[in-house]
């Protein structure tokens, strides 16, 4: 069993079996939590690795730099964050990397900090044969606790956004051969790429929950965001809060011109670093919240049975047969 | 300009160059400082790269792993933290990996955190070509903030432990022909691979300092480690702190069975990876320090000038026309 290798044993089964090596009271979430006086910090490492998450004929480096921090606001966003405090930095780059692809990397660095706040806090920088963007993000967590087992049956399954685009822009972005009987409209074409270039995260989002509460007692939401996809997102839901999803195909956010056609399905699910957020609510609150903010929509809702999610329409559930992204 | 490589900046003058991307008031130091509500967290995030600064033949996986979280303490010890609380851990793997050398890895990051103190917060994982292990490591700033810029003329010059072992240690790892006009003896050889492996700090440090402490108006101390090597941390504490630092060649603690000769002069000076600290204190204090603490030697003292270190005896400084270790 031992000499098994990583590609065997895939992402979440090492991620289960890392998960032992931690203490029983820390959350395995989005994010790290360290409590300093009653106050809780949120920690998130993400690490970007040249030719698995990135290479030069897809993104520029201040597109990347924009990307490295927004993929982790995002995922303090979605652990409840009121407030990001800053990041730190760590590379990984070759000898022969010119001055211009790091200053342009902080440049959009720094864009996405002027955006979202926070202040680059420190970092350090290492020679190595690949580009690696690592960046540690902290924020301070609000009071209303987002977390991936805090759904429960009976909530409303609700995301911000639109899926899918990301990886349409990425399909572009490589000249792939993506499946393609129709001719893409100009504006979703530029639209994709831009999703996939320079995503967007929602820092009103935690507002906008606490405007709609009308149950003061509810302190815990479950939510997680769609940086592996909208189906991974689903998944990490549904097994950390141990309930079943069941998703109303027609419900679906899609882009009005996004093609019909299952491949197009798979793209919209299993794409991926699309960075919305995926989250359940109680009814009445899940009704106010997607009538005050228009990017937030009702998909499904959680009900008891086994961790699993499935369609209210039988026949479309082949469609989940295929795997999301792995990263092994 | 722009076009430049970084092999052509080197690292000091790249780390130059991205600190303008800092806000001000942020401390460029061995550590990140994050303020909570007057409790100030201490953040350092240090990257490993395989064929970089280890490899298969040097290090196993279980000493990988505890050198990886020592040489994370050693920096937040270096800025005065009084409590390590845990560490967060991004690792970047290849598919063929296997299971046991991550479960080795994670053993010896345990068996660290036993002895210093501290838990494993969170983490990620991806896939790439080589084995990088970055960790985050968070300290609780204690009363005393040591930086390197907080050195002064007429400050004694101190060390604890001794310098050198862990590059002898890399050596005889490497079977890399050492300059060796005399046979080692066994204990040495030994106690420099266990030094290069297996790195130790003192965590007592700070406590001892506070004990030593006669003047309680005395909140700043310089200080650094020594983990790119003896002259490198007597170099950042001289240019932080705007200072000249004046050694004394026959102060310096060595091993006593440590040869004679410019070949070993230079491992002791330029060889990194020891861990030790590096700091100045009033006069007194240091007396009274060496005097509590065996393992803290004195080796010179900072004077009014032009930041450079130099010998007493003006017949040592050819020494110092060699280089310091770069991470391009």
């Amino acid at each position: 069993m031992h000499k098994e290798k990583l590609e065997a044993i895939g992402e979440k089964e090492l991620i289960n079996r890392l998960g032992k090596f931690m203490p029983k009271n820390q959350i395995s979430d989005d994010c790290a939590l360290i409590n300093i006086k009653n106050e809780n910090l949120l920690v998130n490492t993400d690490s970007l690795v040249e030719n698995v998450h990135f290479n030069a004929m897809t993104i520029c480096p201040g597109d990347l730099g924009w990307k490295a921090v927004v993929s982790n606001i995002s995922d303090l966003l979605s652990s409840g964050s009121k407030k990001t405090i800053g990041i730190t930095i760590s590379l990984v780059l070759p000898a022969k990397t010119e001055w211009i692809w790091v200053e342009e990397l902080y440049k959009g660095i720094n864009k996405a900090l002027k955006e979202y706040g926070g202040v680059i806090l420190g970092g350090d920088c290492s020679k190595g044969d690949a580009k690696i963007i690592s960046i540690t993000a902290f924020g301070i967590q609000g009071e209303l606790e987002l977390r991936r087992n805090a759904c429960k049956p009976g909530d409303i399954i609700l995301t911000t956004g639109i899926h899918g685009l990301s990886k349409l822009g990425f399909l572009i972005q490589n000249k792939i051969n993506f499946y393609n009987e129709f001719s893409l409209n100009e504006r979703l074409i530029i639209k994709s790429i831009e999703h996939f270039c320079r995503p967007r995260v929602y820092p009103n989002f935690l507002n906008n929950l606490l405007k709609t509460r009308s149950n003061k007692n509810i302190k815990r939401i479950g939510c997680t965001d769609s940086s592996d996809g909208l189906f991974q997102a689903l998944q990490d839901l549904a097994i950390a809060s141990n309930c079943k999803a069941i998703l109303s195909y027609e419900k679906l956010p899609k882009d009005k011109d996004w093609p019909r056609g299952d491949k197009w399905d798979e793209y919209y699910f299993f794409g991926g670093e699309d960075y919305e957020l995926v989250f359940s609510l109680p009814e009445i609150w899940a009704k106010d919240l997607s009538k005050l903010d228009n990017d937030i929509n009702e998909i499904g809702f959680f009900a008891d049975g086994e961790p699993s999610i499935e369609f209210k329409d039988n026949k479309k559930n082949k469609l989940f047969n295929n795997r999301p992204f792995k990263h092994f």
